[in-house]
């Protein structure tokens, strides 16, 4: 199958390939060629700032971590001993916003560029976390490990995807195992920055080892660069808890990537005006930074930005709404006015694969990149509000994601591209497909789709009408038949086995913080 | 339905509607609140405005009009008297430039405020001009003239749809009959600007006369304003005949509003680069645009621009793909160099209501509200590359355009907003459902969808599972099924009715310029 070959990493190769403009681009880092698009006025995002400053000084935030509590105590912080509310000096937070790093890289193998996260770079990461998995023939089903590891897969094989993600939760595997079984299947299956759970020291500890194993470090290695990225989420609203914390103390501790993502739904979770509910987000994620930063200032962090609406008929959460987009450039100017890279994420509250799906999620995906979003997290295969990963979702995000990224493309244009000589020979009313014009660019003029049907109404009825989703299912298949995966070094491979085996007989690790 | 109604015209309630910014606009006026965004440096675009001047002055371009090539060479251009190719002098094309209008409004009713063309107005039009129509039931068919009365309501039915167009062709109405059918059922059932084809002088008299006559107009308050619009487009490459240098000699002496659409498929009937593609089909719209400003300086003009892709392996075209987004953009930029309201277009290639479709369309919205687009036709209803208006998709569509309608609104942050009290009355973990700030908005605070279906899965199953495209159906079948007209007078409709009768009578108009 063509289409299913042009996504295939390290074959693809993109039109604007050998121009000097992404030439000199690593392979696994997109720029983003739009400037970002300011949604609020300098002022009304001024305004919001202030007002976060004042909900960490006045009303405070509810902190689980004894030691966390302490240190903000010793930094200047107050502590009310009874209900664990830290209110926040103004000077302290902004200490924490002067030490997060605006850009950094992260590694993987030796031979690939690192990910660039910061700046004009986009990288887009998977759905992450869904409990459930669905297909056209499985339907929706609690995920397993073989979903888990099939989607670990289909990351790999496409480009657009830059890093593994949490993609379904393996519930056919205890919990005390999991992130051993996800972390194999990453490291075993794919050379891309995997991602490990905050589900307790003992997890992150374990998450850490292995990704050493696989690349081959010394634990000093590791803490110099970015080998490995996770997520915390606030308990909005105004709540850290202790696992929450542990994770931000341990990645911080260890120099690796740590996205700190409240999860502020406008009028549920969060106010029901949108700056009301970014100024919550924006307070929780600088209460976060500030412990962050205290544990080891200068470690690489990321602004994520999760605000939606809810309906509020139900209180079910939305995603890409109208609220959505505007929460979601919003939050880029706010996570610019800190300084540090911003997570946004593509997201629909579709239940199936349909065009409801699709214009979600793109819409989410506008948001994100006129916002200039520097990681999107959930960006192929979420459905169902988050609830469920969808194979047949992924390939249709990653044919909206390649779109994007054939646009990123930033163009200049050439005498030979204004084509003057190919318009003044071609007759009035004639046509170009002969003209030597055309054919020097055959191959390469425009975006090839992976998934998209460009055939005639005709042709498209003798292929069985099939729709976008169909069609999506066969590609996914195709992609998984023919697998292979990278090539660890023996004695990385035996190595991890063994860790994971000596690992499971000694229990695991419970997500007890 | 409560989701019907909410699109109703002149029953909607828009969230901001009773905030200061939007109270003031016109109701049938969308203002964009993002800046257009430049995707070709000004240098770039000045390349191609130059180019095309030299395409104009070296090439040329032939006009199949011999009134028109008399009236240019008078005004300074050379004839190829062989082949009718003009050559037009830089000057004669900026003095054309120089007088046409940047803005300018479009009446309908008095009981409505003028639409808005030029600036930041963003006007949405239906699919225009398709030979099929379908729907889930019927499938794919001619169209007749009751899928085209079907449009209409439909059209009237959604504020979001600002004028009516050609929609489907009513296949089953002989041509000589068809314009007169058509404009009956707009005068008829619809308040909103109707549309002519320009297929013909005859033609598109009668279509004057028959608005004259329903707004209650003499000839001379008639071709003082606008009051209805008509598309040309070029033979591309380098082509213009005769009917539709006809449209746009009938369109300028009567003051009404016409669209000069070049159709420059890039790697078909223009050169494979974009930037090239440009290049022709901003020439091929400055020679329309000569001879419009020639017979009347000043007359109303939109720069149409529909440069899309051909799949280079079947040479057929394509639509919502990254090349088309980059040429909507740079488009955009043309047309204000020209200094006139710029057309873009929603459009797809798939050939169902699918994933497909919503993503391809929303690709060309984004390409369109991010260039700064004025006129978006084909906005609801075009499908298969516009081949056929289908019923399901422009109810999709609508749900897209109303989203991008919303989140046009521009914000200031009050206090209010800000939401400080309501934060600090929250315990953290709590939930803001109860808030007097969250109930004092529940019903305005977001946009309310008239597809997306939020439900959870178990309800969402409950109701049959039911895809957007399913239930699109159900929604347009439900708004015809309660469609009442608008009231036009009782002496307009008679007189309209006997026009229409005499006309037929006499043989209607045949096509024949």
């Amino acid at each position: 199958m063509e289409a299913v070959q042009h996504g295939r990493r390290g074959r693809r190769r993109r039109a604007r390939e050998d121009s000097e403009a992404s030439a000199s681009e690593p392979r696994t880092t997109l720029m983003n060629c739009f400037s970002p698009v300011p949604f609020y006025s300098d002022t009304d995002i001024d305004a919001i700032h202030a007002n976060a400053l004042r909900i960490l000084q006045e009303t405070g935030i509810r902190i689980l971590h004894d030691k966390a509590r302490a240190m903000l105590v010793e930094h200047g912080a107050s502590v009310d001993a009874d209900d664990h509310l830290v209110r926040f000096p103004r000077e302290l937070v902004e200490q924490a916003m002067a030490s997060a790093p605006s850009e950094f890289d992260a590694y993987t193998t030796e031979e690939h560029e690192p990910v660039r996260f910061g700046g004009r770079s986009a990288v887009f990461a998977p759905v992450g976390g869904a409990p459930y998995a669905s297909d056209l023939e499985g339907g929706k089903r609690p995920g397993t490990l073989e979903d888990y590891t099939n989607f670990v897969k289909l990351v790999q094989h496409f480009d657009v995807l830059h890093v593994q993600s949490a993609m379904t939760e393996p519930q056919d595997v205890p919990i005390r195992f999991r992130h051993l079984e996800t972390m194999h299947a990453q490291l075993t299956l794919s050379d891309k920055l995997p991602w490990v759970f905050c589900r307790g020291h003992g997890q992150v500890m374990d998450g850490f080892e292995m990704v050493r194993i696989a690349r081959g470090l010394s634990e000093e290695e590791f803490r110099e660069k970015v080998y490995i990225w996770g997520v915390i989420n606030t308990n909005s609203p105004r709540v850290l808890d202790s696992l929450m914390v542990q994770g931000l103390i341990d990645f911080a501790e260890w120099g690796q990537m740590m996205v700190i993502t409240p999860f502020t739904l406008s009028g549920a979770m969060a106010p029901v005006t949108i700056p009301g509910a970014l100024s919550q987000q924006h307070a929780e994620f600088l209460a976060a930074l500030t412990i962050h930063q205290l544990v080891r200032p200068g470690a690489p962090v990321v602004y994520g930005a999760f605000t939606s609406n809810v309906d509020m008929r139900s209180g079910a959460p939305a995603f890409g709404t109208p609220e959505y987009v505007r929460a979601a450039m919003g939050s880029g100017q706010l996570a610019r006015k800190v300084g540090v890279p911003w997570r946004s994420s593509g997201s629909c509250t579709s239940n199936c694969v349909d065009a409801q799906a699709a214009y979600e999620t793109q819409m989410a995906l506008w948001g994100a990149m006129l916002g200039g979003a520097n990681l999107l997290l959930h960006a192929a295969g979420w459905l169902e509000g988050g609830l469920t990963a969808s194979f047949e979702k992924l390939i249709v995000d990653v044919e909206m994601l390649q779109q994007m990224a054939e646009l990123f493309q930033p163009q200049k244009v050439t005498d030979e591209d204004l084509a003057f000589d190919a318009i003044a020979s071609v007759e009035p009313g004639g046509h170009y497909f002969g003209e030597d014009h055309t054919l020097a660019r055959y191959d390469t003029a425009f975006y090839t789709p992976v998934l998209s049907d460009w055939s005639n109404f005709g042709q498209w009825s003798e292929n069985g009408e099939k729709t976008a989703t169909e069609r999506a299912n066969e590609i996914y298949r195709s992609i998984l038949d023919t697998f292979e995966p990278v090539a660890l070094a023996a004695d990385r491979r035996t190595a991890l086995d063994a860790f994971v085996a000596r690992r499971k007989e000694e229990g695991g690790a419970e997500p007890d913080g």
